[in-house]
Order: structure tokens, then C-alpha cells, then sequence
């Protein structure tokens, strides 16, 4: 028997990496939120790495934070390792990752939730959307109570109609041991929306005490801590190291061996993995030649003796799992606490959605993270952010919030889901990125904190301080290229001290800080009545003087991007009217409904031709209304 | 396809209470051992109050501990609160009770098992026991691994084939969101054991910040806080408090207008509940004429807003928790956050046990826990200990350990189940116990040290350390029994200012403190010289001293008691031979196979007549072989 629970805002579907910066977003922005998850002691469960950053998903997490959102907090409070990657090449690939405590982190993130006003959290079932027309209404619970709502956003991960399958055991189930969701894909498809069917899948965890680290290659964090969030201060932690071994020919064989009992391969499994977090038996079968691949060992946290195994992920039967772990130099030991597996779900497919994560068909039903065809943790708080804000966005009546591919990473990953869908588990990679010298990962704040203060997210408070940094950083930029340094001798005596080259004629600080061997700390001496400067200030001034080239000539290539990108398509345009284009170019756009000329342009199957055509027919038509 | 893991000494099935104490007692007395639960994340999950102690419960925790069982101290480590319970009653009556971090005490008995030698952890459903003749081997997993093993120990909780129910709405689960075990009754049941099935609940967790607290009475922790291990020190902590309100009359109205609908009362469920712990749908059936029922709220841990809602256990449907919910003072707004519900589950007949809880059909094969018929922490814990020592007692060929009902409280759990068997969820009660004067929490440790340490768990510097403690005990006792105090003028003052009548003759000190008005601190300024005693040397001084004629009388009678409980009944007996005993009784006596005429006389359907035939018919018996 149904029953009435009350009248929300917003319903969230789903509180893990999604569903909790939504929540929070529609919370933080003053809507009466519900959020729903079916189990809340796993609230923002890291179901396999306990790690959260590495290159593009590290960028995402800084914008995230930059928005307003809760991810980089939570694991600056909770990580146990923190490193930035590639710290010898240029910025726009450095990359900041942190392994963190993984119950350390559910418990934080269920303190966040559950502390947020307007915020309520349920844990229920939920087995219906309500729609009537074509707006959503609410949702049902599995108990039967109606829970109203202006908008929907569903953030289910890998719960609908989740299997697991180890070798040739498969049954119905969510990850890491949790109930499966097997009723809303029904009500999704009443909906008329297209599901799909992806896999994952996760590799062994063992016993600490079981592992012989001394053949292993240890991987310690960094002496200098950067945090993730741009609220944090300095931190200073114990951090714990993880380990690295490899693969070997004898694992290998062993797989090989084994590979007809692979579920991958035996046609147990029927959706289709992540190409970039393949399992080990699809790494063996997909790179023959290669005789070795990397084994990380990681903690899942300080208050635990398990450990992860990245690069074993896998769903070759459990005796399988015990054999090649023991193959692994280190391992011959180890002691599985829990074995790997894979999981099939339900995705939506993403091109039904618009570039603000709203669903085309259902107006106020929004979709976020795993259930989008996506894999990561990073990925799912991205969009979870931006459909919560969104959701409330619309709600309140403003303009909706689409990053481009020239704002965010995050703008990179909303597109190519809505404009290209998915045909694998989507991952955010920097190769994604068009413009990754401007994308980086220090300068989220620079890029995304006004949008952030200006939808309510980020306080006034921080908003100031931002714009006291930002100031730093123009007023210093600004200095350095005023000051003209002359060719003394003295300066040029300090210059060879500095291992560069003399000056012949006049040169301004800034010229100086463009020379590889120079850096702004060693201008010091030339420079000897400047203030100290913060250190995120000086890397700013630093990035900017010293690829001012690069950035503008990415800019300029931005520019034109935008150009295409301000070219809206009305959302009323009949593509059967347009005489001209190509068949599959017309479909696909009826599909994707792209916002404009620049989405058009990036829909697989719409060539250069069909888009000259589209602007033909555009112009034509602002001109004729102009007439009008 | 099945595959061989490996041989182990013992096999625990369940990390649950009595798990944990079960796999550490045999690997800490040198038994390899391997112990299962289908999700690591809920070790030692408290499914329903987050609270641990409390009357009869908390003596056994401290019997655990004295016993060198892990309970108390990972409860020292965790609580938030701790209070000593009807301390202006007897020391037989005073009881410990403390409320848990319920995720810290999770996660502290995780890391317990994960790092105690000789103990492998494994996230693995058990399908299968395996036996050979009348021999346990060892277990089957889901995923086909076998473990062999000498002994193996189920503590399955409410798991096996666990059903959940919430109004109209039931399915296959376990408790708290994870999966139910549904496949190893059959093995059970294929071995020939019979099952039963028993259903409990749990009340609905609501926000803390939608409760009005100030509409309740505050129950804070105590002032000075008594650990529950005796190997803990002072501890210090800021403690957080508990709420107490009532039901009312609309409360009742709302459960008695809305019982068509109770699971209870439509047949939806059949297993029998917990009459002392009993759902509030069924206190306001038993109790028609009570106006109101004590509602306590919890707190479920440090880092957590949820709160529990200790007696509102119950299975009505969503709404109605909802209604009855607001209806409570200071609950009016309450926003629920998980519904209560009732689980169903199977568990083992516990008639099929020996007293050491090895079943009597499969050698090596025990049982301990909620899957004997049991209902709480405590009682689960205290049965997976002795389950504990004795697989390893009887793996290293020694005597087992049975605690007698004149030892311990876990000596009449383990002898009620074992001689009368269960017809509804079996809690420990005072009432239980024939001595209870003896059996108190504060002296657990003189009752039971000895055992610890003679079975391996309790080491040779704690063991010292109790040695002592109990000298010190002795030796002031003789003291003050050897120290006569004369009537001078100066000591009557000192006692009419104490409010105590003058002495006429000389008088013992040990004479004087057992006047109700002085106690051990007050008769320092007649016992100028003596030295300065723990606290809790003083307490048993105390006790000893003031109770010394109540304590005799019920050691006289425990003497009486031990004299039936030693005359053994050899396990070869033959009931049919003997001429004389009433038909019930001897098909009980059948099944039962009591070990002693003690334990026969306490068989329902045993009359006393039965037990003089068997006396006389053993006596017969042992005479006559003395003859031959
Ligand atoms: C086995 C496995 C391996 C993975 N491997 C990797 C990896 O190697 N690298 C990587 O980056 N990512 C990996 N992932 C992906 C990563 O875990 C997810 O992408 C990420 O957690 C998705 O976040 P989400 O918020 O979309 O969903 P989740 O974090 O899964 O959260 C889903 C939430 O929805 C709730 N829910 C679902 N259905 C319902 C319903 N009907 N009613 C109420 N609540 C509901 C759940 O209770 C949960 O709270 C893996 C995931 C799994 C399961
Ligand atoms: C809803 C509910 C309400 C309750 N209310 C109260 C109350 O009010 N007061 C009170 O004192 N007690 C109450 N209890 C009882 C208390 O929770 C249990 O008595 C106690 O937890 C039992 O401990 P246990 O060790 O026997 O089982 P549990 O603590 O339940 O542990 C069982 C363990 O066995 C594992 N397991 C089960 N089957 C398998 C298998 N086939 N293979 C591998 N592992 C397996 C599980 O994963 C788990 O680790 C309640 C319990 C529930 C569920």
C-alpha cells in the first residue's frame, strides 16, 4: 500500500559519489532535499581502489571543489597518502592522487550528509518515478511511500539488476556484498528511455601480514603535502606507503591457461568493460607481447590489514585468483581476504540526456554518475554536482549551468557523454581534453570559483579570498613585467651564479622568468624588495610567465571554439525540414538534440559538409525573423 | 567446480559476536584457524541497540573478559557512555551497561581479528559442512573452496535463510541491508539436525536534529566511569547522553488501530519473538491496561547523527512506524532515517548440543550464538568463547570446559539451552540464576581467572596481576577479621559522629563494616595505620564482609547443588533398560543425554521420582562394577 511521505524539491536516487554532491549542491542552494540509498552504512563506498585524483580525474576533483562541491574536503580529512604525478613534466599533466581510508571516508561522508540542513536522508528502495505528462512528480519506495518532488536525480551506480560473476558463479547482487536494485530499470524503461548493460570489476584484497614487501618497490608520499581542496591549509600527516611488483610469465600462463573459465570469455558476461581498467585476463589476452605488467599494493586505510591489489582485477574463478596472486613476486603468500569479481548493471544511455543532465524525455529527471555509462569515482561526484545544480537551478527558474570543453574537464565529460554516448565504461583521460594546458589542476579556482560563488555554492568568505589571490596573482604578473632588470655587471655576474645566460640589453623580470633554468625563487636576488608571496600565488605567476605563449595561443584556439559554441540551436528545430543533410547526420541529430553548432559538430556520423548546412539553414532563418 | 584451500585446525562460520570470540580463542590458544562472514564491513555489527551490558548481560561480558575473551576490551575502547546500573540495590543486582560507537566498535573488533596470529579472515559464504562418518572435515564456500578443518564452529546469526519483514512487504535478506544466507540450512538439515525458526526486530533510527530533546529527561553517563575490562585502566572520556520519553495513548491508539496490519497478528510472520525484548505492537497487545511504555533515544556513535529508538522494536508497516513515531513526546518531528523491521530466521534446535556445544550428531561440529536460539551480544559472545575453548581443548585432547550455573552466567545460558531447549528467543535474565549473590559482575575475575589462565588465554603477567589483587583481598579480610576495636569514650564519638550505635563489647572491624551505615572509608579513622587499597580490593572487602552470611548460605547451597551435578551420567547410558522411568522422561533423558543427575533433574518432563529411579539405577550400576 502506497503512502504519502511528504513534498520535496528535490529527490536524490542514490548516495554514493553522485548522489552526495548532488545532494548537497541541492541542499547547499536552499531546496528541500531527500536522498535515498540502500544501505547507509555505505554511504560513498569506494567499492574498488581506495584512491581518488591521478591525471584528468585529479583536475576534476579540484573543479569540483572549485564549484562548491564536498569530494576534495572529504579526502583532504581522510586520506592516508597523498603524491602529485609527473611533478618533472609541465603542468598541464601533473597530476595529484590520495590513497585515503576507505571507512574513514564513508564515515566523514556520511557525517557531511547527514549534518547538511535541508538535507534528509533515507535509506529505502526506491522502485518508481513518478511522472505525469512529461514531468517527473516523485518517487515510490520499496515500502510504498510517495516522496514528492519537483526533480529526480538518479544517481544509482552499478545497483540496477547488478550480477556479480566469479568464474561460473554469477548471482544478483550490488558491489561489495550489498543488495542489487532490481526494480527501477522496470520504471525507467516505462519511461521510454534506453538501457544498456556495462561490466566492472574489482581485483582481490589481501592480508598485509601475508605480503613479503621486501621484493616489492616502495612507494612513499610526498615530503610536501598538497592538499586537494582550496579551503585546506597546510596538513602535515603520517602517510603510509603503498608497494609496487609486477606480473610475470608464469602468471600470465596461469591465466592464459585458464581462460576458459573466464567469464569475459566463456559469454558469461555480456556487457562491456572499461577498456582503461581492464581486467588481468584481458591485459594478458589484448597485449601478448608483453611480459610483465605493474602491481600496485595499496592499504585500504590505517585501521585495517587489508590491501588492494591494483592491476589483478579480475572474475577468473576464486581458485584461478589464488594461483596467479601466488604467482606474483611478493605474493607467494598472500592470503586472499576477499576475492575479485565483476559486476554487470543497467546504464542509461547519455545521448538521451542534455548537456545539463537532464533527461530529454522527462522534464526535471536527471541522471549522474555509473548509471550514465561512466566508471570512477571522480566522474560520478563531477556530474552529481552538476545535475544537483542544475536540478535546483531550474527549479529556482535561472539559467541552467553547462561547463564547455574549454571550462572544465568536467565540461570535456559532460559533453562527450550527451553528444557522443558511450560504448565502453567512460573514463576521463587528459588526451579527452582539446585544451589541457588551460585545464589544469592549480588553477580550478582561477577558472570555476566565480560560477561557483555566483550559484550560491561557494560563501562570500571564500569568495574573497579567492579574489584577494587572483588579485595577488595579476598585480605580481603585472610587476614583474614592469620591471626592467639592466645588463650591470653585477647582474650578470648572479646570472652565471644561476647557471644562465648573461643579459646583453635590458630585460624585464618576467622575459627572465620564462628561462627554464630560472625559477621565481632564484630571481630573488634581482628582484630583492619584492613581498613574500603565498606559495599558490608564485605558481601561478610562475605558469603564466613561463608558458604566456602556449596559454595564448590556446586561448586564442578557444576563442574560436566558442565562436561555434555560441551558436545556439532552438530547441524547436525540425531537422526533417532541412533539406540537404545526410542521412545518419539526421538522425543523430534528432537523437543527441545538441544545443549548438559546436555540439553538432562533435556527434559521430555529422560531417564537416552537414554542419555548413546547418549553419546555412540557421542563418537563413535568423535573417528571414529579423525581416519579420 | 570445487577447489582444495587449504587444511586449518578450525573453521568459524560468522565473524559476528560470537564469531569474533570463538576464532580468536582458538588461535590464541595455537589453532589455525579460519573464520568466514559473508561481509567483512559488518564484523561484530550490533544490527540492533548500540549497547552492550546491562543486567545479567553485563556480568557475562566480564565473565568473557575473565576468561581472556575479547569483548569488554574492545568496549572500553569504543563506548560513549558507560553507567553502573542499580547501584543503590545489592551488589547482586548492580549491572554495567555501556552504549557503543557503533561503527568504532565495528571497526576496532575488525582490526582485533584481522591482526591475532594464526587467524585468517574471509569474506566467503559457507554452503556445505563437510563430514566423514560422524566427523566434521571442514566447509565448502560459495565459490567452491574447501577448507578442511578438525573442528568447525557455526555462529550464523540471524543469516540462515533470514527473511524480512515491514507490513506487507517481506523478502530474503539478513539483517541491516545484507544478504541472508540461504543455502547451508539444507546442509544442516542433511546432517540430520533439526532447525527452528525465530523472528526479532528492531525500532526505526531517526535524525537527531528532528528530535526536541528538550521535551525529554536527560540520562547522562556517570560521573566516574567503571571499566568493563579488568585489564583496563581509569579511563577518562567525554561521555554523551541518552533521552527518555513515553508512549502515550494516541501512540497505542495508532498500533491498535492499525495491528490488522501487523505481520505479527496476520501470519505473515511464524517464528516465534523475544518475549523480553518484545515488538511495541505486541507490549500494547500483552499490556492493555499500561498508559505508557519508556522510550529511550540513542545516540549510535561519535560521528554519526542517527539515533536509535529503543523500544519501538517493531514489524507495522512504513506508515504506521511514521504516525506512531511523531506521536511520542519530543518525537514529533522525528524524520526516520531506516524503518524497524523483523527478521526471520532458522536456527538449531539447542537440545541437540552437548554442554561444551558440540552437537551431538557430528563430532567436532559446534554451535554458538544467535543460531542456537539466542537473542543478543552478549549471550552470542559468551557461547562463541566456550565454543571456542572447547574445539581447542578437544582438538588438543584435554578435558573440556563446562561452567557450571554456580560459576558463571554462562554456565546457566549454556546449561538452560542445552538441558531445556528454547521456545522463543532465549535472553539471560537474574532470574536465571539460583546464585545470583555469587555470580556478580564485580567478581568475575575471582570466579573465572583461573580457568583463563589454566586454558592458555589469560597470560602469566595478567594472571599476576590478579594473584595479587586477590591476596590483597584475602589478607585485609583477616585483618580487619584479626583487629578488635575497644569501646573507649574517643571511638564511641567517632561513631554517634558516624550516625552508628556506640559498641557495648569489643568488636572486630570486620564486625563494624558490616553495619549498613559505615562502609570500608568511613572506618579509616578507627584503622589509623593501615595502608592505602585499590578500589576495587576495597569493593570486594566490602562485599565480602557485609554479605558474609548471605554468601555462605548460598555457598552451602551451591554445595548441595554440586553434589548432583557430580555424580555423572556415563555417556553409554541406556534408558530403555532402566525399569521405572515415566515415558516422557525417558524420551527426553533420549534426547537430552544430560551428563550429570544435575543437569537430568533440570530436563521439563524429569520428575523428581525420574531422578530417584536414575540415582538408584546408577548407584546399582556402580556397585556392581565394583563387585566385578
Ligand atoms: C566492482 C567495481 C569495480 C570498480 N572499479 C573501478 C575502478 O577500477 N576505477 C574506477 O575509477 N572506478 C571503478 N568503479 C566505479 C566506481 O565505483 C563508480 O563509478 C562510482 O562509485 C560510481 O559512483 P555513483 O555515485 O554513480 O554510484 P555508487 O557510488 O555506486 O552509488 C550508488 C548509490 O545508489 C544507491 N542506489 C542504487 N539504486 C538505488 C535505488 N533503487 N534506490 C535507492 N538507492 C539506490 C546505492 O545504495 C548507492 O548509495 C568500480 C565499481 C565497482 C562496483
Ligand atoms: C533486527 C535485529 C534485532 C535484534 N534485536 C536485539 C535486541 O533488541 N537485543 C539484543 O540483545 N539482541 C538483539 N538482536 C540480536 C543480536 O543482534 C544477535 O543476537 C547477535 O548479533 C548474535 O550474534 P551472532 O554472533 O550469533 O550473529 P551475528 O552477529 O548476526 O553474526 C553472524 C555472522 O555470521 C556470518 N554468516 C552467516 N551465515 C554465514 C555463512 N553461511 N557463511 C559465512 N558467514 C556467514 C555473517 O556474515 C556474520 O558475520 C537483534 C538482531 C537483529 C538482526
Amino acid at each position: 500500500m502506497d503512502y504519502s511521505v511528504g513534498k520535496y524539491d528535490v529527490a536524490v536516487v542514490g548516495i554514493g559519489h553522485a548522489g552526495c554532491e548532488a545532494a548537497l549542491a541541492t541542499a547547499r542552494m536552499g531546496l528541500k532535499t531527500v536522498a535515498f540509498a540502500i544501505n547507509l552504512d555505505s554511504i560513498a563506498l569506494m567499492a574498488c581502489n581506495p584512491s581518488i585524483g591521478g591525471p584528468g580525474k585529479g583536475n576534476m576533483v579540484r573543479e569540483i571543489d572549485a564549484l562548491g562541491g564536498q569530494m576534495a574536503i572529504n579526502v583532504d580529512k581522510t586520506f592516508i597518502q597523498v603524491r602529485m604525478l609527473n611533478t618533472k613534466k609541465g603542468p598541464a599533466v601533473r597530476a595529484l592522487r590520495a590513497q585515503l581510508d576507505k571507512r574513514a571516508y564513508c564515515a566523514a561522508m556520511k557525517y557531511t550528509v547527514e549534518s547538511q540542513e535541508n538535507l534528509d536522508i533515507v535509506q529505502e528502495e526506491v522502485v518508481k518515478i513518478l511522472v505525469e505528462g512529461e514531468k517527473v512528480k516523485g518517487v515510490v519506495t520499496k515500502t510504498g511511500g510517495v516522496y514528492e518532488a519537483r526533480a529526480v536525480i538518479l544517481t544509482t551506480g552499478v545497483y540496477l539488476r547488478g550480477r556479480i560473476v566469479i568464474g561460473d558463479l554469477s548471482y544478483s547482487s550490488g558491489p561489495s556484498g550489498l543488495f542489487p536494485a532490481n526494480e527501477l530499470s522496470k520504471s525507467l524503461e516505462s519511461l521510454g528511455l534506453e538501457l544498456g548493460r556495462f561490466k566492472t570489476g574489482t581485483p582481490p584484497r589481501i592480508h598485509k601480514d601475508s605480503v613479503d614487501f621486501s621484493k616489492m618497490i616502495i612507494q612513499p608520499g610526498d615530503d610536501v603535502i598538497t592538499p586537494f581542496s582550496y579551503t585546506s591549509e597546510k596538513i602535515q600527516r603520517e602517510q603510509v606507503p603503498c608497494w609496487l611488483t609486477y606480473t610475470n610469465e608464469t602468471t600470465h600462463k596461469i591465466i592464459a591457461e585458464n581462460l576458459h573459465r573466464a567469464p569475459l570469455y566463456t559469454g558469461e558476461i555480456k556487457g562491456v568493460g572499461p577498456r582503461y581498467c581492464p581486467s588481468v585476463e584481458m591485459k594478458i589476452v589484448n597485449f601478448k607481447d608483453k611480459k610483465s605488467h605493474q602491481i600496485f599494493i595499496e592499504p585500504e586505510g590505517n585501521g585495517t590489514r587489508e590491501m588492494y591489489v591494483q592491476g589483478l582485477s579480475t572474475s577468473l574463478p576464486a581458485d584461478v585468483q589464488i594461483a596467479m596472486t601466488h604467482s606474483v613476486k611478493g605474493l607467494e603468500n598472500a592470503k586472499i581476504m576477499r576475492f575479485g569479481y565483476a559486476i554487470e548493471y543497467d546504464f542509461v544511455v547519455p545521448t538521451q540526456l542534455k548537456p545539463t543532465l537532464e533527461t530529454k524525455a522527462v522534464q526535471g529527471l536527471y541522471m549522474a554518475g555509473q548509471i550514465n555509462g561512466t566508471s570512477g569515482y571522480e566522474e560520478a561526484a563531477a556530474q552529481g554536482l552538476i545535475a544537483g545544480i542544475n536540478a535546483a537551478l531550474k527549479i529556482k527558474e535561472k539559467e541552467p549551468l553547462v561547463l564547455s570543453r574549454s571550462d572544465a574537464y568536467i565540461g570535456v565529460l559532460i559533453d562527450d557523454l550527451v553528444t557522443k554516448g558511450v560504448t565502453e565504461p567512460y573514463r576521463i583521460l587528459t588526451s579527452r581534453a582539446e585544451y589541457r594546458l588551460l585545464l589544469r589542476q592549480d588553477n580550478a579556482d582561477l577558472r570555476l570559483m566565480d560560477i561557483g560563488h555566483s550559484i550560491g555554492l561557494i560563501s562570500d568568505d571564500r569568495y574573497e579570498k579567492f579574489l584577494k589571490k587572483k588579485r595577488l596573482i595579476d598585480d605580481e604578473i603585472k610587476r614583474l613585467k614592469s620591471i626592467k632588470i639592466t645588463p650591470t655587471a653585477k647582474v650578470n655576474e648572479v646570472l652565471t651564479g644561476l647557471n644562465t645566460a648573461k643579459l646583453n640589453s635590458p630585460s624585464t623580470l618576467a622575459e627572465l622568468l620564462k628561462r627554464p633554468e630560472l625559477d621565481y625563487e632564484k630571481l630573488k636576488v634581482l628582484d630583492e624588495d619584492r613581498e613574500q608571496l603565498p606559495d599558490d600565488v608564485i605558481e601561478q605567476v610562475e605558469i603564466a610567465t613561463a608558458y604566456e605563449g602556449y596559454i595564448e595561443r590556446q586561448m586564442s584556439q578557444v576563442a574560436q571554439f566558442k565562436k561555434m559554441e555560441n551558436k545556439k540551436i532552438p530547441d524547436d528545430i525540425d531537422y526533417d525540414e532541412i533539406y540537404g543533410l545526410g542521412f545518419e547526420a539526421r538522425e543523430k541529430l534528432k537523437e543527441v538534440k545538441p544545443i549548438s553548432i559546436g555540439q553538432a559538430s562533435r556527434i559521430s556520423g555529422v560531417n564537416p559538409s552537414d554542419v555548413t548546412v546547418l549553419l546555412i539553414y540557421l542563418e537563413t532563418k535568423r535573417r528571414k525573423s529579423r525581416h519579420e
